[in-house]
């Protein structure tokens, strides 16, 4: 029977890992500190005798260590996703990003445990000039702390694979989305939407072009690519992903999508130029053909991804309160 | 009159350049812990009036930041370079390099300075396939802490100057020796010859191939592309130069020119394999088209930069007292 440890497990992806994980027979140690987390997100995995939860913080090192005694394999989730607003606190993406998976890649040591998946960003690639992007695309230059911290910890996992036999798999995101989903782009129309049905206000002028992956899609690959061994079996100790979709949209056809699915027709007020804000990646498509080739793929659209995230917000209203 | 901040200040690299900034005329604000910094580097430098000495530590932040101030640009030198090692004291390179960068960045924000000169290391491109390897080679994958902690630098200074609008100049060195140098390859080889010039231990089996350059050749690449602000004048606000000769060498012809210079004939003892330890990079071999276009160039050849070390830890027998 294996378990696993999730940090950030009530987080959007964190909860929905949970859930399959416990639906293939899994055993689950979750493990959230409720700064983003949603106690709603786990209510349910709560009442499965394989879930375990831990509420604790990734800089409390001797609470992590101890928390992760008697895993088999670490998902590290958690993470400061606050990409937009890290000029205005920079020390955050340094202390839960970076010095958060130093504390993860230490306790594993402490408890003897090697397997590892981390959840990177396809905002490493910086501005690349190679689109699609694939993963040994040129050495890029960062353009955000948020993607500056991503880099230092896959570097971490990478010199712990080498350094003390750890495996790890290392996915580098584009943005998610699906049920769940709380913030980013789809949710900030959804939520002006919803408050002023007449009109929306967009950064950027709407031509950005935006990659998405359905979270379930996302979840589908975490466990194809490392439950699967899939990682043990390379003849590296480190393997790297991207993932996402092998379409992309613009921030226009997305918000044509929202307002057809809530039945609504706004007047549009652009901001203007074309990215919303300094740091922010004007596109990034990942090309994903090593992923693709180890059979997983994609199940959703982005067009049906951005649907259904539209409809589980219509139908979780109570997340526009918790988060007044 | 530029007033010059210098972290690492008495150390190999970091004396070196102190001295030929005061030479130009430049104020020197010297800040240094002294953990592998010597007080006999800096002896010179302290009875020059431009020169002042703080004596301090990168995690000291508000010591840091009051130190700076009315200084015009830093080169943040300072380091854990005890790549060898790191692997029994993981925490090193994340606080000394790492959190070390970051508090130095944010004590330049808090002081209103914005040009930063960093010492990274041609390590960070892990076992690169592309030999000699330019500065866009793929995006590697890191082989040791040290490395993975000045990529983590790397991209905090990357992001700063995109989010802030600092303008940086990364070097990635090669191992660079001469005056001053106190560990490596070399100064081992060295030290064991002087301790029993009739056997020499070598990890390894002497095949390996290195890159070194000269200590002097090394701060005049910083003073030329730094000080004549050609990061400026860049179209991005980072430049990041490789930093090395056009030639390597292997370890059995280090030692060759080293036994020459000191007059010895050793039996070799090769422990044998392709690497000395864990993490060690078989070859690093920087491709340095992009400074070599700037107009610098190096003007000792390895030869010339090992027997100058050699030279001079002769002339300095007290370095083997203060360090037993």
């Amino acid at each position: 029977m294996t378990r696993v440890f999730i940090t950030g497990a009530a987080g959007f992806i964190g909860s929905n890992l949970a859930d399959r994980l416990l639906a293939e027979g899994k055993q689950v140690v979750a493990w959230d500190n409720f700064c983003t987390g949603q106690e709603e997100f786990i209510a349910t995995a709560r009442r499965h005798p394989g879930y375990t939860l831990v509420r604790g913080d990734n800089l409390d090192a001797p609470a992590l260590t101890k928390a992760m005694a008697g895993c088999d394999m670490v998902f590290h989730l958690a993470a400061n996703a606050d990409v937009r607003f890290g000029l205005n606190h920079p020390e955050r993406d340094l202390q839960q990003n970076t010095i958060a998976t130093f504390n993860v890649l230490e306790a594993m040591r402490a408890n003897e445990i090697k397997r590892i998946a981390f959840s990177s960003t396809g905002s490493v690639y910086g501005e690349t000039e190679q689109i699609p992007t694939p993963e040994n695309a040129p050495f890029p230059i960062q353009t955000s702390l948020y993607a500056a911290s991503k880099v230092a910890c896959e570097g971490l996992i990478q010199a712990y694979c080498e350094g003390y036999g750890f495996e790890g798999t290392i996915f580098r995101f584009v943005s998610i989305l699906g049920e769940r989903y709380t913030h980013g782009h789809i949710f900030d129309f959804y939520k002006q939407l919803r408050e002023h049905p007449d009109h929306l206000r967009v950064l950027g002028d709407g031509t950005a072009r935006k990659s998405y992956l359905h979270v379930g899609d996302c979840v589908e690959a975490l466990l194809h690519t490392v439950g699967e061994g899939l990682a043990a079996k390379a003849s590296n100790r480190v393997a790297i992903f991207n993932l996402g979709t092998s379409e992309h949209c613009a921030v226009r056809d997305s918000i044509g999508w929202i307002c057809a699915r809530m039945g609504v027709a706004p007047r549009l007020d652009f901001a203007g130029g074309q990215r919303g804000w300094v740091g922010d990646n004007p596109f990034i498509f990942l090309d994903t053909a090593r992923i693709l080739a180890t059979g997983w793929k994609p199940k959703l659209t982005i067009q049906q991804g951005v649907e259904r995230t539209v409809d589980w917000l219509k139908a979780n209203e109570w997340i526009f309160q918790s988060r007044a």
